[in-house]
């Protein structure tokens, strides 16, 4: 099994690192930029090419993991193969492909950041293509590194993308204003981080509605506006407060309980 | 030494069972709710008491982990006592406890939730004591569950509870919203567990700026007007991803980047 990796970001770091520890053949990595090529490309002992018109025709995947928008561009350089052709994106219809005579959607769900060092079988990988064959083949290469492949239609894998900017993008927004916070004061973000992985954990275990506590969830207006006073005239974080705390009072509308 | 705990909430809860465990005598549990003393009580091998007259005076300790509204209430209705009395609240100032001669807060830095079991070695503990043998006295009973005891002002506990406002209640809430698009449209909430536990753990290893990812940090227009157009009429949830979006873009101004 050979492949090439179009691409040298997040996504296209991790599956290529996975794929190679998994014994899989990685020709080339392709970046317009040749030295992040080559970074990359030594890392998993590959070719590195920036031009597209030097893409190797005997590979049998050819994974296109560029940011969304730049995958009709790389498409409409990329020369014809005979392999399939499948790109990483959650919001993209596989059509951007069919140029190609087998295509299709191979889509890790996880937050990629490199460096980091990632299980790949606890990912969910979703899985399109043009037709059973290809799907079915997309599948075999998904299973070489996760236990977790599932069929995904575009519909299918927006929704999931969409719950994951909230679950994960958002989330790690809030994690900046929470450190801002601390650091404005001159306090370390190290105390918060027990409570982000516990808030984490206890939230998979036990459900977020079960999982939800302060002072919006137990509607104490006077803390509220406590926190409000004391994010003086921080209007931009204000407006966040203001937002979530309406938000949990009225989704949790339980009424009032004296105990913590 | 001796305690008792006014309360039987999640705070009450895993002080009383911590305490416990270290084998710290609870003599006491209060609630003006009897049933819900006694279900706490019996755990930790305590008498249980919803009449506050009936608190006995020979404890080292009183510990009140009510709600903070209801703090002012249990102090009033609260006989003289002389062992040390604490609340175990974020934004409430020590004043509230000042009819006692000893007093002070004791400040738990968690979320916590009743029947999960926590680790309190991992939680910093914020002292306050209305003198300084108070908050000797306080930080020794802290050391006895915790290794991270600090002392901490009305001011720096309410920094650290905004902090925690914002990393732990409201992202649970993002969690929620994550979970109901899910759920809409069929899916489980299970798909995004590794990405909610990863984005904890990352963030809390490289620092939130350096883990952000997602369609506003690369600033692609195209996918957030996809995401918007997906969520439909749904404006309490569109109002969230519009007022996050702006946020992450105007945070991360680093320009384009056609990677991944």
């Amino acid at each position: 099994m050979k492949v090439i990796i179009l691409g040298s970001g997040n996504v296209a770091y991790h599956i290529a690192l996975t794929f190679k520890k998994k014994g899989i053949k990685i020709l080339q990595i392709y970046s317009r930029n040749y030295s992040n090529a080559k970074e990359l490309a030594e890392i998993v002992d590959a070719e590195a090419i920036s031009d597209l018109n030097k893409i190797n025709d005997s590979a049998d995947f050819y994974f296109i993991a560029v940011s969304d928008k730049a995958i009709s561009e790389v498409v409409g350089k990329m020369p014809q193969v005979s392999g399939i052709v499948s790109h990483t994106a959650g919001c993209v219809p596989i059509s951007v492909l069919d140029k190609f005579s087998f295509y299709g959607s191979f889509y890790p769900f996880q937050t990629f950041t490199k460096g980091r060092e990632i299980d790949f079988n606890k990912i969910y990988i979703f899985i399109e293509g043009n037709n059973k064959e290809t799907e079915q083949k997309l599948t075999e290469i998904a299973l070489l590194i996760s236990n977790q492949v599932e069929i995904a239609d575009l519909d299918k894998r927006a929704t999931l993308h969409l719950a994951a900017v909230f679950g994960c993008n958002f989330t790690n927004h809030l994690y900046s204003i929470s450190q801002k916070i601390l650091e404005d004061a001159g306090l370390s973000f190290d105390y918060i981080k027990p409570i982000i992985e516990e808030t984490a954990l206890k939230s998979c275990e036990i459900e977020p509605y079960n999982a939800q506590t302060g002072p919006a969830k137990r509607k104490d207006l006077e803390i509220m506006n406590f926190h409000q006073k004391k994010l003086g005239d921080n209007k931009k974080i204000i407006e966040f407060y203001n937002l979530f705390s309406s938000s949990i009072m009225n989704m949790n509308d339980i009424g009032e309980n004296i105990e913590k």
